[in-house]
């Protein structure tokens, strides 16, 4: 994704070639801010201070974060350590609970020479690989909402409401839940957003409102309160969000009233989609 | 009710006998500060900025406004001007439409000289059937309260959900939603309300919480995101809300958001009341 005209990713390994640059999104979206991560502590306290966040991206950074700790010492003891850290950050993202468990699977076995070389080559592997998804989400939603605009039969444009962000700074990059809207919106669908503000940390107001406006997507910032009015008075025409943990039975658990956009959305026969990539699903519930 | 425990209305006439007191809820939950309305002008000033709300004070509010613009001219092109005038600060509310027709029907058959009387006469009355209709919402739902927490079955707190101010701050007295509340308090029933922060003016962090606390109720600010999780969770054991207007059918028109709480609690059995004076019921689209 594009910042003032600059491609950037949310986490991406710096010149160096060992520390990582991130984009601090507590500081948006008055200021766009990079930050270096230097080690373990770092990749930890971005993490708990909400500096990276949306699920994807969490997991992305965990990774690293184990990179981070083997670089001067690849114990197990260092490695143990380090998993339980990282993971006592934000429990209810599945995907840092993913990301760890495929670190350990991976570097685990590795000698100790080896094992910080084969932390960043996986950690490299769990960005492309989010990427890759985000990118058939991105097709995917792009589908649902041309269908559901074509369906509409008139040339204004669809009117898409989402919750918090589920954006490109969620994941890597593109996103999951907006990734249909910029890719339908790039290819020429009229397209416009309701941003749902998303108290009390306001990531609707806060994040989305600043992704849309950098992809020119037309959008409005509501208060969460008003979106059941608008799917009342029609002027909803999907519901589009992301997923902080998705069961194998396939309940969502996402940002704090997404389930009264929910209730609205069956309430007066509105599509209402969850876009999820594989790691956000939580298999621990599913039977054998 | 009790203001640091002083008795205070939201409304009343001062003491040289024409001029009207205010509470200016614009200034709390920061400070408490009271304003004199001294003229139409005031008046219409008082509810287009929110000085005063809440459909029954808006109602009492405009009433008052029609008496200080007959002061020194009681004609009926002044009287005709004054109705306009306040017809148009505050076009939702039910209240003030019902407010000022029943101004009209009292005041426009009385000789000029008369008027003005006339006036502050029919306003005082309507204040004191706001109180005396407020107190007996109070009673029927400090009954409901009383019946869900005993039917309930265990001595821990009886939790409300509100939404907005249906409170004192939004009537003469006692509110409408919340009378039952601090009736039920008073009467010993130990009660907990969640109160709905209330994007975008947030009349529940600012007023509702204001109010309760000054009563000594126990009660929480959650954001308007939250009630749902409440209610799924077992932690809401009724609704109780404010109207703005009701229809003939029972339809109701309440502050944005009410809807979702309504949906909310259909979805998890949760009684769901609207506590409204007769003033607040449109009778206009009923059938002859």
């Amino acid at each position: 994704m594009k910042v003032e005209g600059r491609q950037y990713r949310t986490i991406a390994l710096a010149e160096d070639g060992w520390s990582i640059d991130i984009i601090d999104q507590t500081a948006l979206p008055h200021a766009f801010v990079t930050r270096r991560l230097r080690s373990l502590d770092d990749a930890a306290e971005a993490i708990r201070s909400m500096r990276v966040r949306g699920a994807p991206l969490i997991g992305a950074t965990a990774a690293y974060g184990v990179c981070l700790a083997l670089r001067h010492d690849a114990s197990d003891t260092q490695l143990n350590a380090a998993i339980k850290a990282l993971a006592e950050t934000r429990p209810t993202a599945v995907n840092l609970a993913w990301a760890l468990d495929r670190m350990v699977k991976t570097v685990g076995p590795a000698s100790a020479e080896k094992r910080s070389t084969t932390a960043y080559a996986a950690a490299a592997r769990i960005c492309a690989d989010d990427v890759a998804g985000c990118l058939a989400i991105a097709k995917h939603g792009a589908r649902l909402i041309t269908e559901c605009w074509k369906t509409r039969g008139d040339a204004t444009p669809i009117q898409v409401l989402t919750h918090c962000n589920a954006g490109w700074l969620a994941t890597v990059d593109w996103g999951t839940a907006l990734a249909g809207v910029y890719l339908a919106h790039d290819r020429g669908v009229p397209i416009h957003v309701w941003v749902d503000e998303t108290r009390p940390r306001n990531q609707g107001a806060g994040l989305t409102a600043w992704e849309l406006g950098q992809h020119g997507v037309p959008h409005t910032v509501v208060v969460d309160n008003a979106g059941g009015h608008l799917m009342q008075h029609g002027q909803v025409d999907m519901c589009l969000v992301g997923t902080d943990r998705t069961t194998a039975d396939g309940d969502v658990c996402n940002k704090i009233g997404t389930y009264l956009k929910a209730l609205a959305a069956e309430d007066n026969d509105i599509p209402f989609y969850v876009a999820a990539p594989y790691a956000s699903i939580d298999w621990s519930g599913q039977e054998p």
